[in-house]
């Protein structure tokens, strides 16, 4: 790694290919290979995620997690309907109006919270709420949950099952964004099925660009109707690549041996180092618990500049409601080794 | 190649990356790159191209050809609006009504042409009579053609100039489907800037999956009015990447040195020595001049299923009107070998 | 009736409110009511409707046929999907791209026909070929026929039952435009529920405008399923009237006693009137079969200027394929009288 | 008026149609007129619209008001921008999504505020955030505020027109929700123009149908390029009537005379008399200024039932945040009666 990515604590998606991916690019990368998915590579990606996930899957990998995203909202959602979400959700801030545009106007309903865990309590109040109103308000029919969340927290299974269990009470579809899914898991130290569909999703975004790949996520769908007419909004999005091997390896070379969970965890303990570090500098505030690759920390504006005179990178957040202070956030990946998180806390 | 590549001749996207390609992404593959475009990557494939058109760009990388389609029509097309195009054209047939997606339901409206050459007569009475219906009919914003053209035949510049002229005498903005466009130039023995904006297309999707990319294809914009809000389109439809440097190195790589020119070259020339062998069988018949890398010929029933039956893959294609006998698509690229298409002439 | 009407023969919407629809205003009007079709007026719609299809139905009243057609089309149709219909239907010439946009980009698959009315053996090609191309071709999923058609012509009871079998083999939902059904169903002799429901179509708009309300066609459901969140669209479209008891008054007086039926058979016996003069011109021919309200007539160019300088207003219309001449169009209607047709045959 | 009204303060949508409106559908009840908005009515209501507001207008009228503002924002937003208003606002709320639908997909941005009024400040910090995440955040681009309020108060002029200045300094279009314009005319001893053009708003949702009217809104355009595809949009959105001088003289006739601010003044009195004898009454509290034609109070949950039990009709409304008790909406309109109020008065 250069001097670069070891100053760049910006994000997971400022790091390079990792290496296993960049070979899988290479062995599927000859001779002539069906178009659109109909590739031996694609064919593996879905045996192999069976596997990793113990269920039945239906897998659609794209390039982006906004597309993961707002592909499987559209699924789920009528045009007339609506998605309850956490207020902080990348769904409803970050994604320019992607889930509005594939879901053809259906409406995101943002839920406050602390750290970005939805309450149940909320859930229900939401979700009592929208019965009320008949043809005037837009029904609730879908839930999206992010896990590890944006605040870098991660929510127990069992606050997840609470949540999907009053969702299904409602009739809704469970979704879960998962761009960060493999740090959650690291962190609960739990299988992919128990984050998945053991805690009541009928599908996820499985986050593959910040933990390795170059542009590959998936969406993977443990429920056969909502996957029927899926491929259709792939393309109708143009979002299905003719030569898919290449994206298809991608996601496969991370499945393969654990290799994201691997990755997820080294980010972890990064995380963990940073923080660490962090909570012993008096002027440090930590306003989350560091449970995933992202530590968020209150510094004061003299020790946030000295940082970017430095040449470190990283980004001034949007405080949350009710937070003073200069908030800066500050990610690991699979790439970064401790002597960068050393070299940072030495600069504070 | 392996022995696969020499026998599948179903398109020119069944083909694997070419090596200067992969070894671009290999170059970019280290260190950290800012997200989302603002990498170095890009910066230098907008400057690049900027030569190759001899003109002021606005450059947008995105994976596929349906999305720089989609997203052209869309800059340029209200809501309410209408696209004028061929009846042979990708954007009418074979994009799973992306199109219509990205614009937010605008029309496609399909003139019948004999050979994917839209006539300028054709054109005139379209827009003449579109004029006449006041709000009951969606106005024809945007003329979109394809270059070369889906039947394998290629506009000459004189009747491209003289339909985008006609279009925007009545106020259309112009679009060229390039996804073949390379070939189409080594065609026409012209420079790129004469097919683009010289012929009077404000913008143009320029193929990059099919001479040679992973999944890479780019709208180059010639009218800053067009590109100003190009990227949120980008993002909100999920194409943009996070990790762009790898989307633009693709393209970088293919208009460096010319090369996606010399590819589309040899791809022309593959499909000259194929179409040369099968005039000289008794039993085909090619309805259409070849002229870029698809070359459609009738055969006998007998014929084809002996070609299937010893592993050649191809489409049996659905005929244009008026058109009988068992018609297939055999499309060349830059990894077709002479012998390749000597061993198919032989077969038959 | 005023000199003004006498004249007017440019379509059935010209003409002013029926006696009948403006005392069913006045009778509504008094005191409260509640709001969005909770109404009484519109539960006795309802009650009505279904004594008349003899048939369970949902009923919605919208003040115009586009909006009928249009919803009804978006509720069986997916936005990845498509409507085939016929070439000269309103939802793909005249409704300024309204049903993409109820359908959020869904596309028109519109079949040429010599006379308006849909052949089988076009409807089983389209049907056929549209099944063949996957993902990348708009699945059709809805068949939208036009009874009486837009040429003025009827379908036999046959046809339609043939046409709507072929669409149910293939899975399609039915729809039947009737902004003219009751001219159709006064020119065949039929019921109302021979020519709806027990002809093979899920839902019809039922035209109310044209046959002498003010404002008022209706969405006619007969099965359940597609019956379930249409309000919810309707609303959406902003087509849900809070006063809805005087949208439901005025098909309810058409309803009652079949003022619909013998308005259109008075309707008819003037075209007949009309087109019985016509041919004993020896200027005039009649391209098509004179069934409904509607008398298409190729005349001189002198003799049409005449009408027009006599203060006549009707549309010159587009020429269908293959027809010369200067084709005018003639409708009649509810307040036609047989003076004003023996004027204007005299005037000619 | 019968005994119904005289209970009823459900809301001003459930009184019938007003004498004067019911005379003008009558009048223009004969002979042919052109459709689609070329008739002679339609040309009277824009040259009174110019008089009563003292400026160029265009005027679109449509049936219902969620139509209005649906159309409205959708020619000032873009699909991928956002429009900002106040978290009490109907079009956030109560119009099952319209906005999202006309809008194809445009985010609405509810600010928090105490009594339906936006605060300068929230909107100041709301257009100062949004500029700074580039093409991750929906560009806010429209501003719509609502006159009078949902809560019943009215923005003092000045208010309205420091909002307007702020949005207009960010390059936003303005638009006013006027659904109960009439009402806070009335209370502001205002000219039209005030609250209109010259506070700063380019377009006006018109309201009538609350106002005595049958089914009839009028978006009211100030700038001609806001007008300019106007009427595609809602022909496209089937809210174009072929019999238009019906909807356009409904308009007229509340704009002649000043009927419709006579209407307002009415039914704010009543509010006024109504909210002075709550204020007597030691278990009722007002939570907001009544200045309009809405009465919110709070009422212990016997005397809420107790109405109830004398058939008196109202909405148990959604607590604002912070507000404990049974809220209630009590709407007077111009068929309320003193006695009406009265004899409510005695009842509690």
């Amino acid at each position: 790694m250069t001097e670069a990515i070891r100053k760049n604590f910006a994000s997971d998606n400022i790091a390079p290919v990792c290496p296993e991916v960049m070979r899988a690019l290479d062995r599927v990368n000859h001779g002539s290979a069906a178009a659109y998915g109909e590739d031996r590579t694609t064919a593996a990606l879905s045996a192999l995620a069976r596997e990793v996930f113990e269920h039945d899957v239906w897998v659609f990998p794209v390039a982006t997690g906004t597309a993961a995203n707002s592909l499987a909202l559209s699924a789920a959602t009528d045009p007339f309907g609506a998605v309850v979400c956490d207020q902080s959700a990348h769904i409803a801030n970050d994604e320019g109006g992607a889930p509005e545009f594939f879901m053809h106007g259906a409406k995101l309903v943002p839920l406050p919270s602390a750290d970005g865990r939805m309450a149940l309590a909320d859930l229900d109040r939401a979700l009592t709420e929208n019965g009320g109103h008949g043809v005037h308000t837009s029904p609730i029919q879908t839930l999206s949950l992010t896990q590890s969340t944006e605040w870098g927290t991660v929510y127990t299974l069992e606050q997840l099952g609470a949540l999907t269990a009053r969702a299904r009470e409602a009739g809704l579809a469970t979704h879960l964004d998962g761009a960060r899914l493999g740090n959650a898991i690291a962190a609960l130290g739990c299988r992919p099925a128990d984050v998945s569909w053991r805690a009541g999703f009928d599908m996820i975004s499985f986050g593959g660009t910040k933990n390795g790949a170059m542009a590959a996520e998936a969406v993977v769908i443990f429920r056969e109707d909502l996957a029927r007419n899926f491929l259709r909004r792939v393309k109708r999005s143009g979002h299905l690549w003719s030569k898919q091997r290449y994206l298809s390896a991608q996601i496969h070379a991370l499945l393969e041996n654990d290799l994201w969970l691997r990755h997820a965890a080294h980010a972890n303990t990064m995380a963990q180092r940073l923080a660490h570090g962090l909570r012993r500098l008096p002027v440090a505030a930590l306003p989350f618990e560091v449970q995933g690759n992202e530590v968020f920390v209150v510094l004061p504006e003299r020790a946030v500049a000295e940082l970017e005179t430095q040449g470190y990178e990283f980004y001034r957040w949007t405080n949350p409601p009710g937070l003073d202070g200069v908030l800066i956030r500050l990610v690991t990946c699979w790439a970064t080794e401790s002597r960068d998180v050393d070299a940072l806390l030495a600069a504070l």
